[in-house]
């Protein structure tokens, strides 16, 4: 039987999602309560994408398949007994056999948070602590030309020649938070590793003046890293949810 | 010269506020920063009061002498630069020499954070996680037992026959807050070690129907813990302000 969880997670003290030898994460902590649960029979997981070291998730998805008999309820509940307390199963269900979490991802949602004003020690590991101001309606302008489909090379690490970088982003937004945090949203059918995070180090240039809105256009129709912008720390970073 | 500083830390990772040989605390890294900051001269640090292992506070005040000259401005960055990121100096101001912080204090706020939604593990070490809904009701009519001046000795931890436990509670409320999360907010002139914590615990009682509201005023008048109520953790505490 094939199910579908969703779940939540603290990124700060795992060395990603993906699971590594010897290192705690999360797909590790996952498989480990599932191959318990599962009657010792090793079960692996297969998540919608990775998260980098230090991104956090509100609703990240995966399937597995289970032997045993179990109700959705009880294997809630079991999987939740038997993960660390920085991971949370909020949902399970059963899926067709033919469901899969990476491959059949419609979209997804990023949010990136950083806190404008004074340091706050207290979300250091949830919220960038940019710490100063940044000109919002550039910001505003310069992630709008981000909307659509590109090739997003510039905005992954160096040294991805092979790899296919055409990526479709299909809706952006900035927004000011109850607790006074700046907010950019973006939603598409799937990101390169750190691109999120390069895109995010682009605008904060961009809110510091110290570069222009149109380079976005720039960077985007260059296909390449032209000049290197500081990728953002992955503290702020949000998977939120994953759409199928 | 004497110096009154508001700062803020995450108290996680700090086997709480006072100095203790070999263990991380919040005033021995206050003492280890000032130290070197005085050129070297031992620099004794005289807060408002402790907070226990896992508290927060968001302005904790505290005093210290010193004999370098320097602005207040060039001290908040020496401090800031000197101290661990779970710390930081919102404020430095010079005060009088006959001024102290523990002795002046007239009012001090805690507050407390519960989420009594799903838990979240992200807020594992910010929030008490609950997870159950409670009668707010009965805790707001609850909580009004505690105002005025009364022995808090069934409020603190046993043996403490010598000391005096008569302390003033001069405000009280409960609020629901833009993250959806219970805050029981304790105004009043000082706190003994555990009170928070303990008044809390049994309002969680009330709010559980497990206790009646008059068990509040019942406690206080035995004077003594006439039977135990469980701590609330210490994650869910805030200082939240201290007033001279």
């Amino acid at each position: 039987m094939r199910y579908l969880i969703t779940f939540s997670y603290d990124g700060t003290n795992f060395e990603g999602y993906q699971i590594q030898p010897e290192l705690r994460t999360v797909q590790g902590c996952l498989e480990k309560a599932l191959t318990f649960i599962n009657q010792k029979k090793e079960t692996k997981v297969v998540a919608s994408g990775r998260t980098d070291k230090g991104v956090h998730a509100i609703h990240q998805k995966a399937h597995f398949d289970l032997q045993v008999e179990i109700t959705i309820e009880k294997l809630k509940r079991a999987l939740n007994s038997n993960l660390p307390d920085d991971i949370y199963v909020k949902n399970v269900e059963k899926v067709d056999e033919e469901f899969h979490a990476r491959y059949m991802v419609k979209e997804k949602e990023y949010r990136y948070y950083l806190n404008l004003g004074e340091y706050n020690p207290l979300e250091r590991n949830y919220v960038f602590q940019c710490c100063h101001s940044l000109d919002i309606e550039k910001i505003k302008e310069g992630i709008t030309y981000f909307l659509g489909t590109h090739d997003f090379r510039a905005f992954v690490t160096e040294n991805v020649e092979k790899e296919n970088c055409v990526r479709t982003i299909s809706d952006v937004k900035v927004e000011i938070d109850d607790n006074n945090h700046l907010v950019l949203i973006f939603k598409g059918s799937g990101f390169l590793k750190y691109q999120v995070r390069n895109m995010v180090g682009l605008l904060i240039r961009i809110g510091e003046r110290k570069r222009d809105v149109v380079d976005v256009r720039k960077m985007l129709e260059a296909k390449k890293r032209i000049e290197s912008t500081p990728r953002a720390p992955a503290c702020g970073q949000y998977l939120i949810d994953v759409i199928y």
